[in-house]
Parts: C-alpha cells; sequence; structure tokens
C-alpha cells in the first residue's frame, strides 16, 4: 500500500440489502439501521486511533470496484456481504487481490439458516469470521482488523 | 406501505436478457417482444383497476435498488427473474424484505431444460409460479398477483 | 382425437386426497371444497365455451385409466396429481401419451415444503405450471389450457 | 372425530404383500399369518378395552380410501404399509390428514435390509415408530396406539 | 407350487400404459399393439409346449393380486412393468415372494431414456433381462424363462 | 453367558444427556425424569420376572466398559444411546461384541428432527427399534427383549 | 459396409477374463467353458443362415482394433466387455464408430452385484441387451442381432 | 439458574489437545499457551466485571459432565471443542440443554483447513461464532458472550 | 448481423477483476498487465485483417448490455469471464443471445485450482475453451475467433 | 532431457479411435483425417522451428510406453488422449513423470456431451487445454506447446 | 523428544473394544488374545533392540491423553483406534501434535466390511497403513514403526 | 494349483509407470529403482525359502495374462497395480479369479493425496494392504504373502 499519513483506515464494505436493516425481517436482522451501525463503528474506531470508511451497495460491481482501491487506500476490510457470500466468486477474487486482512461479519448465525447460506465462498481469503452477534458483530469484526494492522506492523 | 390514492400498482420485473424477447432463441421464448408484453399487461391491469409499473435491467443491484423501493410504491410484484432466478441470493433476499406478495413466472417450462434451470432460489420467498406458456405466463401473474392484493386488503 | 360436436373438453383431474379439500390441513390447503372447485371451474369453462370435466380418485389406476381416453375425449388436461406429482412415473407416462396440452397445478407452493416435494415427475411432460395459489390455481390453470386448445386450433 | 358410544377403535393398516405372510419368505418374515396376527391383535385390545378393525389392501388407492374415512370412525391408526412405506407420498399424505395418532411397524428391522428400505415417508407423519419384532411388534404398536389414545382423551 | 397336469405356465405382465402400444409415441415404442405381442408370444409358447398367459393393467394392485396367485398357476412370469419398474417396492415384494423365475422385459433400450428409468427396482428380483429391442425383447424373454423352467425341472 | 441362578437380567443404558431428562428442552423429551424412567421399568420387570440393571453415563468409554460385561451378566440390552446413536461406531462394535438381543429405544420420533439424527449405527446391530412415545418407549422396549430372551432359551 | 458375397457376419466379442470362463468362480459364472459357447453360438447362426467370428483378448486395444475394423467386415456386433464394460470410455467410443448394431450381453445379472457394476458405458451405444441368463444371454443376444441385421437390410 | 450473588460467570470450554497449544503445530495455532490464554480471559473478565471460569479436557464426557452443571452455576458459555466440534451430537446436546447463550470459537480459520472441518454440529446450538483469530477469537468470544447476558438481564 | 463495412470485428470482453491483472496474485496470473493484452491482441489482429474491441467492467450488467450490442456490431467474441464464469447463468443467457461464436479464455489452468473453479456455465454456450497459458490463451483464443469467422463467411 | 542437437521435438499423442477420424461420427469430429492433421502439424513446427511426431495407438500400454520414452527425446507433448480422458490415471501418471510442458487439446467441446466427457484426469498434468475448435485445436495446441519449450529455454 | 537412555520405545496404542479380541466375532476378528498379540510384539520389538508399550482403552479421552505424552516418551506409534477410527478428528489432532511416525494397522480387509468402515480419519495423519492380516498386522506395523525410526535417527 | 515340486512362488506384479521408479516424482515415490526393489525382493524370499517372480508393464492387457496364468504357477501375489487400482475392474477380476491370497502394497501413503487416489478397486479382492512405506511396503507385503502362504498349507 501506498504511504499514508496520520491513521490507518479499515474500509467497512457492506452488501446488498444491508440498507433496510432495521426495516426488513427484524426478527432476523434485528432493529438497528445501518447508519447506526455505522456511527458506532466510527466510535469504536476512534478509541483504537484507526478511521473507519463505510460503503454500502447494491451492485456487486460497484463493491469490487471499491474493494479493488483498497489496494491504496486502506489497511484492513471488515465485509458483510450479504447474499452475495454465498454466490459471487467475483467478490472473493477481488478480496483475495487486495492482499489485505479481511474480516467477514455477519448479523444472523447463518447455521440456523437456509442451507444454501451455509457455504460462504468468503471465508476462505478472509482472516476469520464473526457471525451471530447482530450488530455487535461488527463491532467484534472491527476489532480483529484493528489486531490485525496491529499485528502487520509490528511484523514489517 | 405508505397510504396511496387511487388504484393499487403491481409491480413487474424483467431481469436480464429479457429485453431481447422476440430477437433472442424464439425456439425458446417466442415471438414477442417485452415492449408487447407490457403493452398487453397495461390491458389487464386497467380491466382490473390496478396500474403496473415494468422495469427491466440487466444490472442485479438496479433491479434490487427497485425492488427495495416497492415497499412505499407498490402492492404486488410480478418477476420473471431471468439467469438471476437460479442464482441471485441478494434478489431473493430484496424480495422477501418486501413484505408484498411476490408473484415468480417465466416463458419456457423449466423442467424442461438445462439441470441448472430447475432450481429457483425465488420461489421459497413467492406466494406462487406461473411458467411455460409464453407471455401468457405473465397475464395469469399478473392476475394471480391482482387476487393476492385483493384478499390482503379484505383482511386488513 | 376423434370429431366432437359441440364445446372442446377440459379434463381436470384431482389426485390423490383432494377430496379431502377443506378438511384436510387447511392452513396449507385453505377452506374451500373440492366440489366448490370444480363448480368454480365449470362457471370459468363457460364463460370460454368450453366444458371441463372433473375426476378425483385416490387410485393411482383409475386415474391412468381416464388419462388414457383422454386422447378420445378431450382436447386438454389440467392435473394436480397430489403426492402421485413425486412418485408416479406411471402417471407421466399416461399423460405423455395422450398427446394433450397438459397443464400442471398445485394448491400450494411446493417450494416452501418439504424437499420431496420440490422435484416433480410429470413437469417435463406437462406444458406449463401453476402453483401456490390455493383453489385460484386451478382457475389460472384451466385458463392456461384453453389458450393451448386456442393455439392448437389456429395451427391446425 | 365424531361421538362413538362404546370402545375406542384402532385402525390397523396392512399394506402390500403383508397376506403373503407365513408363505412369503419365512427367513425374513416368520412363519406367523396375517390371519394369526390379527386375532393375537384383538386378543390384547380386548384386555384394553378397544376394539382393532384389520384391514389388507396390495391397492394403494384402498389404504387410502379407508384411511380417509378414519377421521370418523377410528381413534388411532397402526400401519405396517410394506413396500408403499419407502415410495407413497400419498399414502403419507392420506395419514397425515387423519390427525390421529399413527403407529407404524415393521415385521423386519429395516437397517439391516436394501438400502432402498432406510427411508421411511411415514415415520415423519406418525407418533413413533416399531420395527424388526417379527408379528410382536404390532402388539408393541398397538399398545402405543391404545397409550396414545389415553393421552389424547386426557388432555381434551 | 401345486401339481398341474398338461403344460407349464408363463405368466405374462404388462405394465401400466402397455395397453398403449402402437399409439403411444410409436418413435420410442414401436407400432406393433399389445394384442399383437401377445399373440406372438403365444405362437412362440406352442412351439416350446408352454403355454402363456397375458395380463395388462394401470393398476398396481391388480399387477400384485396377480402375481401373488401365480405361485399357484404359473412356472415362471415374465414381465414389463412399465413405468412401475421405476418406482414400486411392492411390486418388487410380490414378485420376491412368488419364489418362481422372472424374467424382466422392455421395449425400448433405458439407457439412452431420462435418468430416471435408468434405474430398476425389479432387476435384483429377475433372473436376467432383455431390453432394447422393440417387441423381439417378449420374445426373447419368453425364450428365457422357458428355458429357467427347463433348468428347474431337471434340478428338482 | 455365564450360569446365574434366579432371573434373568436386562441391562438399561441410557447415553449422554439422558439424566438430565425432565429438566432438557421438556417440549421434545417430556418431563418425566431419568429416576422415573428407571422405576416404571423395574415394575415391569418385576411383573415379568427379569431383573433391570440400569445405567447413565456421559462418557462413551463407561458405556462400553458396561457393555462389554454384559456377556458375562446380562440376557438382554435395552439401549438409548442418546446423540451416541449417530456417533459412535465403538459403541455399536460393543453392542455387537456382546452376542446378546440388543433393543434400541428413542424417546423422540428422530424422523421429525435434524437429518443427522435420521441415521442411527445402531440399528443395524440391534434386533429392533422403539422411537417416539417418550418413556413409554422405554417400556415397549423392555417388553420385546423380555420377549427375545423368551425366545432364545425356548431355542436353546 | 463393404459388400460381400454369402453370409452377413456377426462379431462376437468377448472382454477380459472371459478366457476363464468354467474355471472362474463357476457359482457367478457357470460351467460352461467360451469355447463351449462359441461352437453354441456356431450352430444356432448356421441355423439362422448367418456367420459368427468370436474374439476374445484381455487386451483393450486389441479388443478396439477388432472392433474398428468390423466396419468394414461385419454387420452386426454381440459384446460382452467383461470389468471393460464398468470403465472404457474407449470402448464405447469404437462401438459407437462402427455405426453397427451392437448388442450387449452379461452372463450374470449385474443388479444383483457390487454397485460399480451397475452402470454400463457401453448400454447407451448398443441396441438393446441381454443380461443374467448365464450362456444363454449369448443365445439370446445373437438371435437380437440377427433380428437387428435382417431389420436393417429390409429398410435399406 | 439458581441466584448468585455477586458477578455474572462465564464458563469457557476447551476441548481436546486444546492443551497442547503452543507445542502442537505452531503456524496452524500459535505460540500462546493455554494458561496465557485463561489469564488473558480473567483480565478482559475482570474489566467486564464478570468472573470466568475455564476447564480443558481431553474427555467428552467430562465435558458434558460440566456443561451440564453449567445450568446452576453458570450465566454463558464459550466454547472451544477442538476435534469434537465436527463430530459429537451429545456435546450439542449438551450445550442446548443448558439453555444459557453459548459462543463458540475457534483459533483457526477452519473454512481453510480440511473439508471435515467445514462442518461444525455446535454452530446451530450457538449464539454466534468467531474464529481465525487466533487466541483474540477468544477475547472477542468473551466479549460476544458478556453483551449476551447484558442483554439476557434487560429483557428479564 | 448488420452490414458493416471493411473488417470483421472481434469483440474481447474480460470480467471482473482482470484489470488488476499485473498487480494481483502474480504467481496464479502472471505479470503482464490488461492493458498490454490488449495491445498484443490488436497486433494478432491486424496480422489477420480484423479488429478488436476490448471491453473490461466489474459489472455483470455492464457486460450483458455489451454482449447484447454484439449481435450489431461484432463477428465473434473471445470472453474471460472471470469470477462470473462459474456464477452467472445471466451471462450464459446474453452469449448464447448473440448467435455469434464465442470462444472462451482462462490464463489460469483452472483444473488446477479450487473445485468451484471446474464448472463454467459458458463453455457449453461457446464454441471452445483455450486456458493454462497466461495471456498467450487469448491470443490462440483470437485465432481460434477468426478462423470461425472465416468458416462462416465460407459457408454462408 | 539429455541434450539434442539441432530442433526442439514436440510429441503428439492421439489416443483411441482418432485414427477413424474422417470416418467416425463426422458431425462431432469433422472430416478431416488424422493423416491430414499430422501433415498441418508438420507445417506449423516447421514454420516455428520446431520437428514433431505422431504417434496413434488404441492401447494404453502403448501411449504410456512412449510418453515415458519423451523425458529422453522430446520437449513438450500435445495430447488427444480420446476416451482415456476421463478414465485413464496410468496415462496422467506417465504424462506427470515426463517433467514436460504437455497441453491437452480435444476436437470437440467437451461441455456440450456426455457428462462422463466433462471431467478430464489429464488437465490437472497438463499446462492447458485447447478444445472445441475441431483439427484448428490441434494447431493452436502445438503453438503453446512451442510456446512453452521457449519459455522454458529462456528460463533455464 | 526428551533424552533417553537406551532402548527407542514404540507406543502401541489399542483402541476400544480391541480387549475383546478372541471373545469377539472371531470369524471377522480371529481368535488370538490381546495379552497374546502385545507379548508377541514385545518378542518382536526385542529382536530389533526397541521396546514396546502397549496400551488399550475404550475411552477416547484416555488414548488421547497417553498419546500426548508419547512426544516426551516415546519414537514411534503403532495405532488400531478400533471404531474410532472413522469417527474421531480428536485423536487423529492428538496423533498429528505428537509429530512422531504412527503407523496405522488394522486386523481386518476394511474394505470388505461396511461402508462407514471404509474411510479412516487418521490415514491422512500417519505414515502407512498396513491391515487385513490379522494379528500380523501388528507384527509388520511394528516392522514399519522401527525403519521409521531407524531411518530419522540416520536423517537427524 | 498343480504340483510344483521345491520352492512356493510368489508373483509379484508392479503396474504402470513402476518402471519409471527413482526417476519420477522422487519426493512421492523415493530414490530406490525398481531393479533394486525386485532384487531386495528376491533376498528376503529366499530367507523364507520362497521365490518371487516379478513382472512390471504398462499394458493393463499382460497384466492381466500373466495373473491368470498364476493359478498353475504361483502361491501368492502381490501387488502394486499404479494408476491401475483406482481404474481396472478387469484387473480386479483377474485377480479375484485366480482364488490366491493377494496382497495390495502401495509406495506412499493414499490418504494423503488426491481423492481419485483414495478408492482401490483392489482392495476389496485382496487379502490385506500395505501403503505408505516406500519400497519397504513390498517387503512387508512380501511377509505378509508368505504367512498366507503358509496358513493355507497348514489348512489344507
Amino acid at each position: 500500500m501506498s504511504d499514508r499519513a496520520s491513521k490507518p483506515v479499515v474500509l467497512v464494505i457492506h452488501g446488498p440489502n444491508l440498507n433496510m436493516l432495521g426495516l426488513r425481517e427484524p426478527e432476523i436482522y434485528g432493529h438497528t439501521t445501518l447508519a447506526e451501525i455505522d456511527a458506532n463503528l466510527a466510535i469504536t474506531a476512534a478509541e483504537h486511533q484507526v478511521e473507519v470508511e463505510c460503503v454500502q451497495s447494491n451492485h456487486e460491481g460497484v463493491l469490487i470496484d471499491r474493494i479493488q482501491r483498497a489496494r491504496e487506500d486502506a489497511h484492513a476490510i471488515v465485509i458483510n456481504a450479504g447474499g452475495l457470500t454465498h454466490t459471487s466468486v467475483a467478490l472473493r477474487d477481488a478480496l483475495a487481490a487486495t492482499d489485505l486482512p479481511v474480516v467477514e461479519v455477519h448479523l444472523s448465525n447463518l447455521a440456523k439458516r437456509e442451507p444454501f447460506r451455509h457455504e460462504s465462498l468468503i471465508s476462505a481469503v478472509s482472516l476469520g469470521q464473526v457471525a451471530g452477534f447482530g450488530d455487535f458483530s461488527y463491532t467484534l469484526g472491527l476489532q480483529a482488523a484493528i489486531q490485525a494492522i496491529k499485528k502487520r506492523s509490528r511484523i514489517r
């Protein structure tokens, strides 16, 4: 990655339909809105001297475009790819190509849902996963990303 | 859904490649163009005092964006998701999130085609399916959607 | 088919247990009885200048016997084969042998039910399917059958 | 179920080929004939103040017809569906529609036989299973049915 | 089997839809009618000093009833079970219970047809199979049955 | 087995978590405690002039140790192996090595539960199964074991 | 095929290990030797005014070489490919390339043997199959081949 | 759960071979020892006013015994079941029976390892999962457990 | 296709992440950039008197839009669909609808990579494939496309 | 490889039945004979200053013998293994043992053919594949082999 | 491993039910007792200047505890894990963690037994396997372990 | 087997590519040549008063021919069938037909290699297996064969 002054950046990617959070099926996804999640992540980030940039799109191509740029402007990625988790090899390839630590998060516990949600194409190109704790999954995932950034800077 | 004056609206979603209807593989899909189908649906809708809004896109993201808004501006959805029928969990999630009656339609009889077309990700989040009757599938599907709207208004 | 005076005939086949409609598991199959469905179909048929003949049996053999005669005395078939949908190759063969347009209907949305109901042996020998709209599936299926008769008579 | 004077009735259903008991493959099915089994069941029933009605048929349709009537004239069902156990969705649907306690019995231990006999379509709509004890499976199955009747009458 | 004067008897069983032979899908099943096949079999039988009795039914139960009696009045069975070949465990059990040599025949080459026709439940309880030679499959199958009868009588 | 004065012994094995009966998920397993079940079994045993010895452990090894000794001190085994039913080849081997009649029992109807509970490693080394009748499954299972002991003693 | 004076020729192919007939596992394959089978086939052929040429090899390549020449010097093929039946795509391709009627024969009933013998790569490129009748399978197979030659000559 | 003075307790369960941490395959599991992990968890717990009790065993039975007692003496469970994750239905049942929030943690990213490690029997009875972050997985898992305890106390 | 003056056009489609070539995982994809590949293809095209138009996008919809227009402005397609190769039925349908010769190319040898990359949805609607030769795959693929154009023009 | 004066050698291997090219199923494999293909390859080879040696055999063993010698007398291999592509582990092992660049070619597009032709045992030990372009597949494959030789000589 | 005076040690692990050898199912496992096997191994060991320590347990946990200590007090492991071979990931992990040569032995030829015995979880973490030779499998396995120790000492 | 003076003979069969030992992929197969292995086996054989005859061929047919003769001139077979292990039913049949003890050996541990090498067609017709110990597998395999010969001679 290119040199950057100041704080490390964690890119937070929200996949399709996550803009509906708080509206859509609250018995599965809870009542917190995406804006609230992003605000909470900014607070946690500030506590750890990092910045977060949050992006949501329903367009796979927009997400891939943004992830590709992360090689240049981010130090880690936290991603909840929504339905693309289970179907998008292109997204997986984009993540693998960044060469950054990737943390996969999910609001719900996928093991309790439909069988087609049990397989993630993203897991094998991520550092690890946090799933099932509602919006708190993002908070934990961000911590994991921050820790990964610290480890890398120690090593290099 | 928010209050709306006048007629109920049925959102008709045409997925990828349906803009090629009448041109593409007519032995499978027939000679009627998409414009003709949309015109016929408008006539049927008028007979039942409903409005139809027809949208076609080759972009999954555009379709999801439009479907998400349907919570606010439509009363039912008729969808032929084309190739996305078999591959898009994101589209499925968008439909499920609308909380509207969804009618899945297909021009061709999928059971006579390639095995990967036998499985639909959309069926389980739709009210029902109409498939195999060419453009008449849409006409029947619209009737099913209208009936579903009537039932809902009776119940509520 | 042999010559017949007057109106075309649509044979409506109800498979095993459909005689229990209105009694059996109404949360899945609704409260309408089979007699009411048949009466409704007769009305719709009359509107389109066709006749319907409705047959129900719990005996696969009786259904096959009746379907075989359809070559001689019917112009289309609407069939809800009940549990035989998923298990009877013999019924499938009987339908294929009629050389008539066959419309497969189901009251419930099979995609929401047990996995063994997701596969239909009849779909590939039918023109198309209508499923999930309760007794309205029959009404739509009858319309599809009538349209198929019209198309055939235009072609011949 | 409609009111009935006197004793509760347990309908005992014997599927295809069980009329051959004692003749057919005795190394698998034992030497007791079906008439002897029915006589034994009548004795056990009498001890518990219930009646049994035993029906055997090689015709799936006859069995379904009889099971459908059980809603009106029986309080529980004991069934050994023979070969239909593994193939008849229609029989399963008929049993489910009775809304009565169903006890599935088998003479032989299916787990020791051909793989296609390891899967039962009836198990999931029955209360429980007794298998592998020869004709004593019926005796135990009848006891289970009687106990279920008693529990129901206590609850109601 | 009970004693019988005169000639051995081969029971020929035709399953569902075989009464449509010559009418149904002649490109698969040929133009010969079932009556013609039965007549030819009688000639072949006469040449070998055996009798044939030919039975066709679309009812699984009727076929099973007839097969069960074969223990008493036949010396071998030639069977084309039609669609039941792939679905009827009950028919299989009936054949196995006769303890007679069973020859499975098919008009068409099942290996060239739909995958669900590649698996036969009857093969493993039959002596052998003849398939793919149109109505000549029956002629060869009858010869195989006659040879089996001869072998048995030599052994006993 | 070594000679033993007096009554035959039925070893009753309760696998992991069955000590939680009455506490754990009563909607699946009922409210009866294990002590109550064991007491009931003792009563039934007394009625049939047999003894029961009941053992529960959460340790697979403890269960295997006990089962191995059964060759010396028991005449039949009734076993509800709990979760080990589906996973323990070692337990299966221990049961097979006893050369005693084994009756497999389950409180719940496994066919209605998760797919991984549909397969039992124990069934094929047991005489038969009783499942789905709550604690009454044990009572029936004990009867089956007693009957097996009687049969054996008649034969020897 | 090139012109040939005199009688049509049926090429009989025996695959690997069939030279061991009469020696190898007689309980499966019988006591007749391959030489005896070939002699019997010559007699049957003579009765029908055809010639047979019998070839056995344990070498797949030798069999393919011979089959390729059959385009020039034979009118039909009877083949028992032995173990290659289930594994050799190359043999299948050679048979398909001859454009001759191919009759597949087997001594044993493959449906009663190991699962890997249930699938034949040759069936779909053959006219039909005869299996399970010991060396009589060859006799019947030869008749089927002769009939196919006759049909072809009538057609051309 | 019974009343307890003072702080809530989180039971931390370490399955088989986790006592080898720091020794065994450090390229997969890292260099931190189990004692160090437990010490770190105690610090984190103290920061959140909870207590942790850490248990390791290579014996499935010991783990189940301990988990069963958790109904009485713990408020949440954090578990890394090691190899039992993929094989122990008994452990799963024990966890489900506690009726406590369960957090599943793993040191390594299972999606990058052997296929048999991709399926967890524990996931569907846990609240959520944290995996892939080495010993930091435990820290995050503990936070998730603490948050779950807080939520529960708010709700009750 | 509409008339076009001058040279035939080969449309070269690069799917998601191919814009990262030379940057992303060079041990798999090599060091050549996409611009260099496109430049090389232009040279090869010029040598054969054809034009190439090269398009890259991470957006499935953009690719489909472009492919649909190819009916009007191109004579053949060379496509490396990247991750969409294995997941996009919509892309497959778009290619099939062009009625142009399609050549599928891949930089890497997919058979050496993850199992989900072994299946291509595009292969069956393409003329052929070239894979595994790095950027030279494109050069060979372009030659195949040019040869296909020549063949077509000869035939028409 | 041992030193060789003059030009590099590409060994071209043709598997079973490719000697029938031009004769066998021309609708799949085209009208060009194998001799013509070999002649064309010699011309292409000469243009690039390499030699080709072409070998065809229907005998797997002959092919393996020849491939083993290639370590000593060739610099690359182009192979169309015919039916052995899908069945011969021995051929695969022979190719892997040469330590030479291997290019797999096929005349037809295997993805459009029978499922058993979709899997190649050779792909994973080859550099890459060219398939579907008729005899032009060989020309392209030879170019790929020549380029691989050049790359190797640059590297060494 | 820590320094040890004198002879290398081979730890011989016998899994569940192997203490029943000579008693249990002798037609599969033979008549030799475990004590005899251990005595024989001690003799063979003495001939090669190594020591053997033999451990049997029916408790997975006991076996894992013992295997973990082997890092400190053994130079190789010979293991017959009995039923745990097919089910215990925990045992596999314990063996992998020892970093010692592991030789897997079995008395019987698993390929001739039930399908669930065909898969071993231990094979991939062992050096090699010896199976099917009764107690002689142990003798050969010990030789393999001794040879592995010698090789290691040569290398180090 | 025919009478033979002097020593028993063990036929050692080496399948395809084993003549490349020491040359081919030494990281998998080691550096010992086949000639060295054969020489070592002769020494071991001499120590046990048996003879070995070693045969290698890349031709399946040659191997089968040789194995067939073993009925007459050998007392046991040691076989490493190379790639044919996983694909040749014909070889399996040849081995089964010898009625001799067969010992299957492999140099490498197949469980650590590609999935298609995990299944052996030969295992179920062999006495047992030795795999994973390099050329020492042969030595152990020969001992197993000799022991089997001794056992047989004791029994007869």
